[in-house]
């Protein structure tokens, strides 16, 4: 058999939708996949290491990147800038890597726009009081802050439509799994 | 969400391809899926169970069902004639159940034209070499019989590209973990 791509694997979610913590959970025992790691002008939370958790840039700098095309995507994210280095994603494709990015819903359109075979993955929050709890949790939204969190979460599950799949997030052990099925069935597609 | 349709799996490969081998394993587990039992005009194997195994029937019945419409798809097979009862598929996916048949080819080509939304897998021997091992072993098989098998399996690897998936079935215990897969991804698709 002739030697395929790899595939572009998308999860997205709303902010607080459990995107980040099933990336984390597949990567200790994935080793076969790619992780992308997003640029961001955002400040980072306690314990997020740069490089690992995401690429910390100035947003001058980030802007410099965005000029010279070195973003799949890019987002402007309640005043964050946040983005996808291209380098990573398309050397790994290239060399039958499968890579996983986990980005918002706009990022996710973008992509699906130039890489028409991307995997899209839309990780649903059981409910919008969940969302709500697990926004609180992480202590960094309050106020207004997390009510404009949530109306542009309800706006994201407009986007659903576009998604390949939906992975509702009840169990994060569950929701693994299943997106670990996902990752095995797409790598089975017969190529048309 | 509205209550959804049951979904058809088709699971074929060419005789001896171990169609039936994954089925049964999957049957120990699997109690949320319901599976065919095909009709069949052919003489019952060794430990065949009618009504397990399948449905075995005298040529003049199989015949009248035929003519009153009584199966989803049915096919010649090297002289013996092999059927899946349709009501038994219909009722089930109109009760949300998802049902697997494992067929052939001809099978597979006549669920799909009536059925688009019917998800077609295709378990791929490792080599024409372990297929003829494999329905040698059955020992049904000898001679012309043989020959005529692997002739027709042949011709059947080109009804490839009409499938969905293919899994090679090089590992029985890692084809069921693929097969199983295949069924959550699809159980998560967004319709479209």
């Amino acid at each position: 058999m002739k030697r395929k791509r790899g595939k572009i694997f998308v999860i997205s979610s709303p902010s607080g939708g459990g995107k980040t913590s099933v990336c984390t959970r597949l990567k200790k025992t994935r080793f076969d996949i790619k992780y992308s790691v997003s640029a961001t002008t955002r400040t980072p939370r306690k314990g997020e290491v740069n490089g690992r958790d995401y690429h910390f840039f100035l947003k001058a700098r980030f802007k410099r990147l965005i000029k010279s095309g070195k973003f799949l995507e890019w987002a402007d994210n309640f005043g964050d800038l946040y983005g996808t280095p291209k380098n990573f994603v398309l050397n790994n494709i290239k060399r039958s890597k499968d890579v996983i990015l986990a980005i918002d819903v706009k990022g996710a359109m973008q992509v699906k726009k130039m890489y028409k075979k991307a995997v899209l993955t839309f990780l649903m929050p059981p409910s919008m009081d969940v969302l709500k709890k697990r926004l609180k949790k992480r202590k960094t939204e309050k106020g207004r802050g997390l009510a404009r969190r949530l109306k542009v979460a309800k706006k994201e599950l407009a986007y659903l439509k576009r998604y390949d799949y939906v992975v509702v997030n009840d169990s994060l052990v569950r929701a693994v799994e299943t997106f670990k099925a996902i990752i095995t069935a797409e790598r089975n597609k017969v190529e048309k």
